[in-house]
């Protein structure tokens, strides 16, 4: 007896890096037993703001599902599959559409940001603003009851609660029951399930993104973890060998902290502390960590990119698995909104 | 050879009367045999102002089906289909979504309109703001490229229109030509067809609107026109009979010029004038004009009444052709896109 239903997806960047799969990919795998779990790639919302870069698609979506793959995602026990394969999301977000004010939507803070952030003004799309309601028609076409997200997704969820009460009250037949009336639950409110995610800077110690080129990826060569390792920024107070250093403001400590053995950890904080090791000894032990991390997860990989086709049926199985919840939901709120067919 | 495709549509209102048959439907009956003819009943246009009201959808569209065709339409010659029976409509405006700005779409005179007309506020949905980009979606999914509209409708045409140009330049291939670089036309550019619709105000003289109560149904027993025709604003100047009037400040007059001989008119007109008609007569004569003129077609609606699997086979059918042609320009979409599939 599984615990409850999750959807919980990203957007298809390509490659994952190391951001990935301690903020997101380790958190979904450890969820997939206790959970019935459907992982989306989702694509359309990839083009809220990359609607001019779609060549890249197709190539990112592969690429992202053979890490999700090898990061242990196991398309035995989960579904996974591409938002734009189950069309119903659309029409679902449609039918949100008319439940949901504008001024509700801009006063969302990711929004908010992200029209500052980009300095888009006036130009700022459609689709941009109305994300979060695609978004909650992900969630509830499956009726997932939780939803593993970070703090800063919160007012996203909450936007997705409201819209499934609101969506009950409107459409919900009324139940009697002893102490008067209630409505009947189509949709589920979902509940958060918060991840406590361990803080992973990129090289340059800003967030790790692809954008920035910061990031260490999953498919990394021995030699481009070796470089970028080398490249990490230590504690700029530490110049010379014999200058004790500071691990708490030094990346490869960071990563230490994340990746190596407790005894290694130890050993490098203790010895920074004393000038007893030097920056390019210690990043030299957090490669062979690395490596040794990431070997299993690039063993998989290969098997994966050996056989494209593994890739194909994994996707066209997810998609029938699916369409077919998301189909059934739309059966049940086309009736509840008296729709045609 | 047809002239080209035309696509139009309406929402489904309910029992239509007599300002759609003039301002809509003898246009579209009139333009079935040069064109390709796809009209839609725009069930999702309506939830935009009537999301509460979806009790009413499945009624309205067969009442509105059955004037439809009782008008003229001839489901022989066009195709008549219901828009939420096409789901590929949704999954298009998703993508426009993601090319068009708010901005563009705030700046709309008739999203300005509405929201001061129903008081909206900062409640007004997303729906309501993003109308016109599923109104895009309808035209362009049919690659209609001849759109029958009153001039009111010109800013919604115009932004189908920068869609269709944008989607082109954002995705079409680059082909060489003699002088230089040229782009793919994936989407056409529709073209408006104004058509000139006759002045036909409601029983109070404002527009005529169900919302209002002085509508006359196609279905309208005689009866019932008589009735309605007795509360006709006349000349208010015309008190008693021997004062002569002004047709020209008539409601009744405005009807007479529509549905009546010409001889009546000009009867009426004179007589009027010299006070040689009461207006109790002069109402009288409409009353056997518009029912004359509703006989044929009220002979219709009679048998589709009779037979109600005609509608839902018409209506069934119309959704096969409908969606043969909607997912034909998906798949080049999907492909110009370069999304999965
Ligand atoms: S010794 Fe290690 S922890 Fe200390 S500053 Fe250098 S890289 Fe960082
Ligand atoms: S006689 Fe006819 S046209 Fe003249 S005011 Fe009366 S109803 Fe109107």
């Amino acid at each position: 007896m599984k615990k409850g239903r999750i959807l919980s997806g990203s957007r298809p960047t390509g490659r994952q890096h190391l951001g990935h799969l301690k903020g997101i990919l380790e958190n979904w795998a450890s969820l997939q037993d206790d959970y019935e779990c459907i992982f989306e790639v989702a694509d359309w919302h990839a083009l809220t703001t990359k609607y001019n870069r779609t060549y890249e698609l197709k190539d990112n979506i592969r690429e992202t599902v053979i890490d999700w793959i090898s990061a242990g995602i196991d398309p035995k026990k989960s579904i996974i599959f591409v938002q734009s394969d189950v069309k119903e999301h659309a029409e679902l977000a449609l039918l949100f559409s008319m439940i949901v004010s504008v001024g509700r939507l801009e006063r969302n803070p990711t929004y908010k940001e992200q029209v500052q952030e980009l300095n888009l003004g006036d130009s700022v799309s459609l689709g941009l603003l109305s994300y979060p309601v695609l978004q909650a028609a992900d969630i509830l076409i499956y009726k997932a009851d939780t939803v593993p997200i970070g703090e800063d997704q919160l007012p996203h969820l909450e936007l997705t609660r409201e819209i499934a009460r609101r969506f009950n009250y409107l459409y919900g037949k009324v139940k009697e029951n002893g102490d008067g009336e209630e409505r009947e639950e189509i949709l589920p409110i979902p509940e958060p399930l918060l991840a406590k995610v361990p803080r992973l800077p990129g090289t340059d110690r800003r967030k790790m993104s692809k954008s920035y080129g910061n990031a260490i990826y999953l498919a990394d060569s021995p030699d481009e973890i070796l470089k970028k390792v080398k490249s990490m920024i230590t504690d700029p107070q530490r110049v010379r060998l014999k200058d004790p250093g500071d691990p708490e403001v030094c990346t490869v400590y960071d990563y230490h902290k994340i990746f190596s053995h407790p005894e290694l950890v130890e050993e490098c904080s203790t010895k920074c502390r004393e000038a007893g090791i030097g920056c390019a000894k210690c990043k030299q032990y957090l490669v062979e960590m690395l490596v040794e991390y990431l070997a299993p997860i690039q063993k998989k990989r290969k098997e994966l990119e050996a056989q494209p086709e593994i890739i194909d049926e994994i996707l066209e199985n997810g998609k029938e698995k699916a369409t077919k919840i998301a189909r059934q939901t739309m059966e049940e709120i086309r009736e509840a909104m008296h729709l045609k067919r």
